[in-house]
This record gives C-alpha cells, sequence and structure tokens, in this order.
C-alpha cells in the first residue's frame, strides 16, 4: 500500500524523488536566465530539427526537384518574420503580466471565462502534442545514425517519456540543471555544424548529400495551397515561444526583465538556428526521407559519415528533442492546476506533491503522451497536422485579450495605476503603438490558424478541431458540478443546528474473533448503548455464530438478520430503514470491522464484504459508517515466523 | 454506484437477470433426465463437431492421400474404447459419490490436498479451454457456410460468449430449458445426416466432397509418433464426459441412478456420432481445411450446398458448440466455489449472487475464454494442443482415488456401512472388478495424458504443464494466507478484554460547510467530548477556517495541524501518534466527511483527501476512521432543477 512507502523514510520513492521539500523552499527555487533559457527554450529550438523537414516532405508532394524544394527558402522566411511579429507581441505580455501571462491569464483578465478555457483547452493539448512530437523526432534522429534500432523506436520513446516523467517529479530546479546542459550541447554543435558547413560551401568544398532513400516523389502541381500547407508544417518552428510567459514567476528577480531578456535570446537563437538549417538544407541537396532525418543528412555531409561529429550532432539533437519535452512537464501540471484552481479541472490537479511539482498533472501528461505515441506509431509526420493549431490559436486569443489589456492601460490617466486582478495596470503613453503591435500579431496568427484548419483539415487537423470545442465543454461541466456543490454547502442563510439526536449503534457481526471484540471493545469504549448484528446468510453458520457470541462475549443483544436471498447489503438496508422509522431524525451509526494486511493480494483475499455494505450504506441519509481495523499484518508476521522456526526446529530434528 | 441499481425494483439488472430466488428454492431447482442430458451432453457430443478434423489435420501432415487420412478409422476406434473405459469407471463414481463425485472430491476424499488441487486446477483450465475451443469450432461452422464472416470471427466468437454469460447469470433450470432445445435440434440434424448419408452411400449414391482448400500438405512420414499425435487430437472428443460427475447434485432424486443412466446415454450417442462422423468423411473423401469444417463438408456432401438441410446441419452444429460451453458455466464456477469454501481460492467465489448461481466464477470464466479467444485468434487448431491434458489429468486423479475408495471398501466387513466424508460408504461384493476397472482405466488415461504432454509439448501442451503446477502453487498459497488469517483471529485460549478504554474523538475539517456541521451533530449526538483538526496546507486557507468556524459552528476546540511539506495525511498521521503518546493504549477516533454524489465522474471529483487519509490511517493500531456521509446528491437535484426554472423563466422573458 501507499502508506507503507511514505512510512518509510528510506523508501523507494524517496530514493527516486528525492526528499519532500518545504513551502517556503517555492520562493527559493527560482531559475537564472542561462538556466531559465536552457529549460523554457529546449522546446522552441528543438523544433530546427523537425520543421524544416516537415516543410520539404510537404513540398516533396510536387516533386524532388531543386526548384520546388527550394521554395522551402522563401516559406522559411515568412516563418521567421511570424515568428519575430508574434516574439515582440509576447513580450509585451511578458511585462503586463509580470505573475505568469501565459494565454490562460490573459484571456481569463481580459476576454472571459469562454475564451480563458478555450485557450486553456488549446494549450494543454499542445503540451501533450510537444512531448509526442519532439520525443518521436528524437528517437528518428537516433535511428537516422543507428537504422537497426528503428523497429524498436515506439518502445525506446515511451521509455524516454518514463526518464522525463521521473526527473520531473523531482522538482523544477534540478531538472534545470539536469536540462541546462543538453540545451548548451545542441547549441554548440549547431553552431559548430552551420559553421564548418558555411566556410566548407564558401571554398567551394560542400558536396551534395548521397545515399538518400527520399519520401515518394508526389505529381502534384506547386500551388499555392501547396505552398501554404508548407507553410503550416514549418509553422512548427514557432511551438514553444509562448512557454517563458506561462513560466515567468519562475525566473529570478526582477522577473519580467530577466524574462523578457531571455524570450529575445530565445527567439533570436531560433530564427538564426531555422534559416541556418533551411538553407544548409537546399546547400546539400538534403531529401526528405522516411529513413533519415534531414538533420542527419547535413552533419553526414559537412562532417562526413565516419566523423564522430556527425555522431555528436546526432546526438545533441535527439537530447535537445527529449529535453524538448521537458517544457511540457513544467508547463502543463502548472496549466492545469490553474485552471483547477477556478474549478474548471478536477481539484486533485491543485495538490503540490512533496517536491513542490503537480505531480497528478505530471503522471496524467506522461500517460497521454505515451498513448499519442503508440497510436502514431512514433512518426513526427504523422502528429503535426495535430500540431500547432492549438498553439496559434492560443497565441491568437492572448494578443486579442492583449489589445483589450492595452485599451484599458489607454482609458487611465498619465500617472495613473489601478490594481488589477493579475497585477497593477499602469499608464503607458506608448500604448497606441502597443495595441497596434498586439493586434497586428493577433491578425498574423489567427490567418495563420485558419490556413492550418483548412490545408491540413484532412491529414488530422479535424480531430484537433473537434477535441479542442469537447475539451471546453467538459471543463464547464466540472465548473458547473463545483459551483452547485458548493452552493449545496453552503451555510450561508441556513440555520446551524448541531443539537445532539439520538444515535442507534450497531456492531455488524460476520464471525465472533478477534476482530469482533476489537470492534466490542470500541463500542463499549465510546459509552453509547450498541447492539450486535449478524446477517443470516447459512443457517447453520448463524448458529455457530449464537453460541460463539454467548461464550466469548457474553453481553450485548444479537441481533439475527435473516436474508432469505444470500444477499449481504439488502437485508442489512431494510434492517436499518425499519431501526429509521421507529426513531425518526435520529442516527444509526454502523462499526464494521476492517483486516488490515500487508499486500496488495492479500488484502484482496478480504476485501469482499465491506465494499458491498459500503456500497449500499453509503447512500443512505443519517447513517454512519465506523470501520475499526485490526491490524492483523503484526500477528501474521508473528505466526510466519513461528512457522519458519518451527520448519528449522524439524529440519534440524531430521539430522 | 451499484447501490442504486439495487435499490430500484424495475432495475435493468433485473430485468436481465430476473428476479432472486430464495434459499429454499435450491432444492426445487433440479434437472429431469432429458434436461440434464441436454444440459451436460452438450460439451461431450460437440467434440464430434472439431474431434474428427483435428485428426485429419495432424494426418495431413504425413499427406493428403486417401490410405494416410484413413487412419482416422481405427485411430477414432481406439478413442471409442477409451471413452467406454471411462463412461465404465465414471458409473462407478457416480454411484460412489452421490452428493457429486467430481475428481476434486474424489481426490479430497481419497488422496489429500495436493492431489485434489491438482485435479482442480485441471479441471478450471479446461473449463476456460471448453468454452474457448466450443465457441472457436461454433462460430468457424457459421464461416463454412458463410465466409464473408471469417474476418469477424472474433468478434462473433466474444460476443456470443457475452450472451451465454448473461443467459447463465439468470440461473440453471432456466438455462436447462433454453439448452434442451439446440441439443435435441443438433442430434436430429446428425442422425438424419449420417443416416442420409448411410442410405445414399449403400445406394451407390453418395459423391466425394469438391471445391475444399485443404490444409498445406505435409511430407512428413507417417510415423507411430504422428498417428500418437492424431489420437491424441481426437482425445478430445472425451472432454465432457466427466461434467455429469461433477454435477450429480443438479439431478432429480434418485440422483445417483439417474445420473448414471444419463451418462451411459450420453456416452452412447457420443460413440455412434463420432464413429459415425469419422466414417462418413472417409466416405466422402473429406479433407481438413481452414476454411470449412469437416462437418461443413458431409453436410454439402449429403444433402447438396443449396439444400436447406446443408444450413439446418451447420445451424445445429454451431448452435450445440455455442451450447457446450454452457456446461462450463454450470462446472467452473461450481468447482470454484467448492475450493473456495475449502480455502484454496478467494472467498469472494463461494458467495452466490441473486439467482442461486456464483456470479463471481461465471464473469471469471467469461473474461479468461474471451481472453483466450482473442489469442488465438478464434482457431481451435491453436487451442486443441492446450486442451485435453488437464481432462485426462483428472480423469486419472479421480480413476486413482476411486481405487483407494474401493480399497477401504473391501476393508468393510459385509453389510457393514461406514459413514464416510463426502456419503455413506458400503460393502460391495463387487469391490474387487470394480477396483480393477477403476485401475485399468486409470492407467489407460494415464498414459494417454503422457502420449499428449510428449507429443503436443512443443505444439503448446508445455503451456498447460507450466501452468497446472503454477495454479497449483497459487491455490497453496491462498490456503496458507487464510490459515494464518484464521489462527491470527482464533480466541482460543486468548483472553476476550472488552473494558471500555479511552477515547479521543476528532473531527477532521477541510472547510466549514454543510458537511461539517453534519460532522459535528454526530460527534455531538455520541456524547463523547471531541475536537476539530484542520490540516494546514495553505496558511491563507487556515486563517478563513478559522474565521468560518469561529462564527458558523461557535463551539469546540479547532486544532489546527500545520503541514510544511503541503502533505495531508502525514502531518496527520504525527499528530495521532503525538496524542497516543500522550493516552497510550487508548483508541483515536476520527470522524470525516463524505459528499455521496450520484454518478460516478461527480464522486470522482470529490474523491481526493478521504482516500489519502484512509490509506494513511488504516495502518495505525487502535485508530478508527468514521465516515459520515452527505446526502448532497438530493440538494443537488434541488439546485439543477432551479437552474432550469430560472432558465425557463428567462427564456419567457424574453419573449
Amino acid at each position: 500500500m501507499a502508506s507503507t512507502q511514505t512510512e518509510n523514510k528510506f523508501s523507494l520513492k524517496r530514493f527516486i524523488l528525492g526528499k519532500p521539500l518545504q513551502t517556503q523552499a517555492l520562493a527559493e527555487e527560482r531559475l537564472s536566465k542561462p538556466i531559465a533559457l536552457a529549460v523554457f527554450a529546449s522546446d522552441a529550438l528543438s523544433s530546427t530539427a523537425y520543421a524544416t523537414e516537415e516543410i520539404l516532405i510537404v513540398l516533396a508532394l510536387a516533386g524532388l526537384g531543386a526548384s520546388t524544394l527550394g521554395i522551402s527558402i522563401p516559406v522559411a522566411v515568412a516563418i521567421a518574420l511570424l515568428l519575430i511579429i508574434v516574439t515582440i507581441s509576447y513580450r509585451q505580455t511578458i511585462y503586463a503580466y509580470p505573475n505568469g501571462g501565459g494565454a490562460y491569464i490573459v484571456a481569463r483578465d481580459n476576454l472571459g471565462e469562454l475564451p480563458a478555457q478555450i485557450a486553456g483547452a488549446a494549450l494543454l493539448t499542445d503540451y501533450i502534442l510537444t512531448v509526442a512530437v519532439s520525443i518521436s523526432s528524437g528517437v528518428a534522429q537516433i535511428t537516422s545514425g543507428f537504422p537497426e534500432l528503428r523497429p524498436y523506436r515506439i518502445e525506446i520513446a515511451i521509455g524516454v517519456i518514463f526518464i522525463i516523467t521521473i526527473i520531473n517529479l523531482r522538482g523544477v530546479t534540478e531538472s534545470g540543471r539536469i536540462f541546462a546542459i543538453p540545451t548548451y550541447f545542441f547549441l554548440g554543435t549547431m553552431i559548430l555544424t552551420l559553421g564548418t558547413g558555411l566556410i566548407r560551401a564558401l571554398l567551394g568544398d560542400l558536396p551534395t548529400v548521397t545515399d538518400v532513400e527520399p519520401v515518394h516523389e508526389g505529381a502534384q502541381a506547386l500551388t499555392l495551397f501547396l505552398v501554404l500547407r508548407a507553410f503550416s508544417s514549418g509553422s512548427a518552428a514557432l511551438t514553444g515561444i509562448e512557454a517563458i510567459s506561462n513560466g515567468i514567476t519562475a525566473f529570478k528577480e526582477p522577473r519580467s526583465r530577466n524574462a523578457a531578456t531571455t524570450l529575445l535570446w530565445m527567439s533570436g537563437i531560433l530564427v538564426v538556428l531555422f534559416l541556418g538549417v533551411t538553407l544548409m538544407a537546399h546547400q546539400i541537396a538534403a531529401l526528405p526521407s522516411e529513413n533519415e532525418t534531414v538533420i542527419s543528412q547535413i552533419g553526414r555531409t559537412v562532417f562526413g559519415e565516419n566523423s564522430p561529429f556527425y555522431l555528436l550532432v546526432l546526438a545533441g539533437t535527439a537530447l535537445i528533442l527529449l529535453m524538448a519535452a521537458n517544457t511540457s512537464y513544467a508547463g502543463f501540471p502548472r496549466l492545469a492546476a490553474l485552471a483547477a484552481s477556478d474549478g474548471f479541472l478536477p481539484r486533485q490537479l491543485t495538490y503540490r506533491g512533496g517536491r513542490l511539482v503537480f505531480s497528478w498533472g505530471i503522471v496524467g501528461l506522461a500517460l497521454l503522451a505515451s498513448i499519442l505515441v503508440a497510436v502514431a506509431d512514433a512518426r513526427t509526420t504523422f502528429l503535426i497536422p495535430l500540431y500547432a493549431i492549438g498553439v496559434f490559436l492560443s497565441f491568437t486569443i492572448s494578443q486579442i485579450g492583449m489589445v483589450v489589456h492595452l485599451r484599458g492601460v489607454g482609458r487611465l490617466k498619465p500617472g495613473e495605476v489601478v490594481q488589477g486582478r493579475e497585477a497593477p495596470i499602469t499608464y503607458d503613453p506608448n500604448w497606441r503603438l502597443k495595441l497596434a503591435i498586439s493586434a497586428f500579431g493577433a491578425l498574423c496568427t489567427g490567418v495563420v490558424m485558419m490556413v492550418f484548419a483548412v490545408t491540413k483539415f484532412t491529414s488530422g487537423a479535424w480531430f484537433v478541431i473537434v477535441l479542442i470545442p469537447l475539451l471546453v465543454y467538459i471543463f464547464f461541466r466540472i465548473h458547473r458540478h463545483y459551483r452547485r456543490v458548493a452552493a449545496a454547502l453552503s451555510l450561508t442563510g441556513v440555520p446551524v443546528d448541531v443539537s445532539p439526536r439520538p444515535v442507534q449503534t450497531l456492531i455488524l457481526v460476520d464471525d465472533v474473533h478477534a476482530e469482533t471484540v476489537r470492534m466490542v471493545n470500541f463500542a463499549k469504549s465510546l459509552g453509547h448503548p450498541w447492539r450486535a448484528v449478524h446477517v443470516g446468510l447459512n443457517p447453520d453458520k448463524v448458529e455457530v455464530v449464537r453460541q460463539k457470541w454467548q461464550q466469548r462475549i457474553g453481553e450485548g443483544e444479537l441481533v439475527i438478520v435473516p436474508s432469505p436471498y444470500r444477499l449481504l447489503a439488502d437485508p442489512m438496508r431494510r434492517y436499518i430503514e425499519q431501526l429509521q422509522e421507529e426513531e425518526p431524525g435520529g442516527f444509526v451509526h454502523v462499526i464494521m470491522g476492517h483486516l488490515a494486511m500487508d499486500t496488495y493480494w492479500e488484502q484482496a483475499l478480504h476485501q469482499n464484504t465491506a465494499v458491498l455494505f459500503n456500497l449500499a450504506l453509503s447512500r443512505m441519509d443519517n447513517v454512519i459508517v465506523t470501520s475499526v481495523p485490526y491490524q492483523i499484518h503484526t500477528k501474521l508476521k508473528e505466526i510466519k515466523a513461528g512457522e519458519r522456526q518451527r520448519g528449522m526446529g524439524r529440519r534440524k530434528g531430521h539430522r
């Protein structure tokens, strides 16, 4: 049982998860800029590992010629421009919402519950997809270098998810430190690769890639629709830049400034890497392939197949991707807890585990991502159409929220400060410019989202388009439930009457043994009158119980409730109803025994009657159930030890 | 919740399962011979549908020539002889054990616990296999006539298992009546088919079968080993004859005579049908095939492909097979309950459901058989190697048990009667002859079992050879557990002390609302001193709870237990340990609230703290937990109704 583990200070759980941290420690668990960059940038930067490739895969539908695949360059430039717009817009959000300005909070603060829940549903969906896509792509990098591992890619992917889950259950700072190394390692290998490639290209020494088995070459026309589809696929590069604005509270003070600086750094690096990879891919004439990633083709061509640097590139890319999933491990539980504390998700999600993290959310995320990986066969291309819609939906909502927010700022008098729900709102002379930027950003991301929905509808986007409204509906159902419960429990205007009422205490007796003695002992200790009740399933046993009761307990009344249909709970319920009729408005107090065992399987061999009774009685008004545990496990241990000793004695006797 | 269903007298459960029967009705639920034949013979008779085919499939490994496949006739005759020996031997058992003389009881009575549990494990395994094999073969008959259904055979098979499960949860007499029709229908169609075929053959008018796609023709030599393997496969025809001796108690009085007569009838019919099918298959030159059963080939050849009689043959065979599974539905739960009441299986298996049947066993059987069908792809040939070993193992054990029993009979003086554990033991002048028959039977079945184990080891028998010892091991582990628990609970030689001890009552307070009022009301009604305890996870909330307590309850002490690690149960446990140190030997009584909701999902949204506390506290000695339910569902219904009314009012107002 779980309790056995928590009891033991040197338990497996503690060994794996580390010791629990105090609430005060929360304030100290803050990330410096370089570590925050590593934690929050891994998602955004890692998308450079597949974004270019996904553009090429779509373009390949119109053929594998250099001119066709070359369209990837203007497409990538357009994506980079979009990225710059979104970055500037999000920078404003970070300053306006220093306590965390994710789309959920901005929408809730400015647009109301419905847009907030839509943003929440979109973001939660995308956190899961981030894990699934990143891990799948990471495994694809590994199998590019080691094709013999390809058949096991699902197992590898789920194994990696499991490891990341354990690391995250340990808490965020330690994760930060763990993840700093891979992020900077990736950055280093990419700069080295692109730099070496650039120099070799300038020297006229860079060959084109050889021995690639490309995807099936399509014969479609190179229509605007196809280019837009390529653009949609490549826009996956933008996922992850919202991570910082969701996680501002994890930064060291001054939070907003540190977060904004980190965001600029991250976006800058992202633009350079994404354009660099796309240009280099074109330079070496990389081909989209199911067996080898574009990054692998670049590394192999730049450094040569047998160079240790090639393996370093693969390792760095795989690592950043596998670690990118970590962004979601920080973001998903945090957002889920936020929505849960607003009453739109189950309350359990707000519990912090022993290590200051939201254990429930982390485990849920890991499970859902694992299912997605298994269903999508660990192939990035299957997941990409589901991806990014949610991100762009939340971008759009967030920026519309900022437009409303900035209109509010514009209404203030110069120098005026108003206390908003989330943070103080200060007059800003530049509010018109900022509003224009946010509005332009919202327009761009909104249009891009529409392009996604249309160009990818049949290849999977429909699923997300159905899923998000469904999630929002469920969130509101949950919210309504909690609201109703609060209303039902409210004491406002209700007279509080706690004057004592009559109590009839019943001891439920199955047989007469040590557990029964314990129950009788407790009932007598309460000092309230009681009687024992036995449900008579078997006439022979009834007689035995009656006799044993006389011999061993010898006091109190033993009532036999007949059960002609051999049911346990029904006759008991009828008997209680009868007692309640005799004494209306009183409590009926049922005392039951519980044998506490050491292991699940032992417990399962005894979990019979109590479950049935509890089910039946828990729905009766004014019927209170008391469970008297008998710690039989200590007795059982003595008996086992005795058996062992006798066994050894016997063996010795034989000699 | 389940309770809601049992509460409602007009529930779905009752509609499907019928109304509950009283214990006294047990005696009346007895089967007449014709109905008993239908219930218990379906398993044995139905095996004629596949036994011949399985012989041919093995022989096909040495080629599809008529002389090779013709070996099936001597093989079938040998199997028929074995059947006669086993029948005579089992007839003796039925007379010796009129209260039910399955292998389990005979072994337990004469050989001890270990052989009894081996027989039990073997029989339980075979009951499951009977369901899987019969249903798979039944579906194969259907798909012989309707090849377009072949892709759905697993779904059909599991659907049929589901239907039989429902029928059996209704109780045995009704099943008997339902199953009488198919058994006699099958008998009728088979007699008609074999009779017509015989007449046409005598008239020289019977063609050989055409258009069969045979199984892959092997090139092995026709060795003794192969013939023995064919013999093993065909011996599946014997499975099911033990059903009557297991189920004697279901017969009308005089039980033993009725059961013995039914056994003779059953075996006679079985021999005729099995030899008839084998001869007829040879006559029409039937070929073993994956797509068409031998029965289908015979029916098609005798009556012609478009004859309605052909379809009747398929329907009759499919029905008897699908219904044959019913034997296991009578036998499995009965045997499981027997082993459970001896303490070798979980006690839950001894509970009778509302309809005098052992609901748990029935559901377990259905689940395991469904898994087997799914794993074996609903193909009989994959399951046959697992089958029959268990049956012959239990045959052998049972007959060895009878040898021991009859030796005991021989020791009595003429006319002497001794009260045995299971039934009175009477002197019998023919005990030497009977002993010789049982011993010969045991020898034959023992040898056949060895032949099985050797010839089928690699094709699946190894699984059963591993499984049965494993099951026996588990049975003994369970038994040891129950023995230890009984010893731990025993009051023999233990002084019974129920003198009152001090009780400290704590009310666990999460927030102050209607549920809290209910708890305080109960604690006050008990008339024992109490105090309220709040685990302080969140400093802000602690203040709110303290204030609300003052305002709304205004009496009693509210203790705040600080929780710096934001854990719920741990601080509470430490607080209780402290109380126990202050007052050693006393009880600590913890009162918790429980919100009773209407649906599972509503309940899940609240099942948070109670589960954690229960887990932690249930392992503490002398800590008693009381759950005070608050029937919030009635309040919630009022609130929902109010919302609807307001909603309607609003809509009217708009008009």
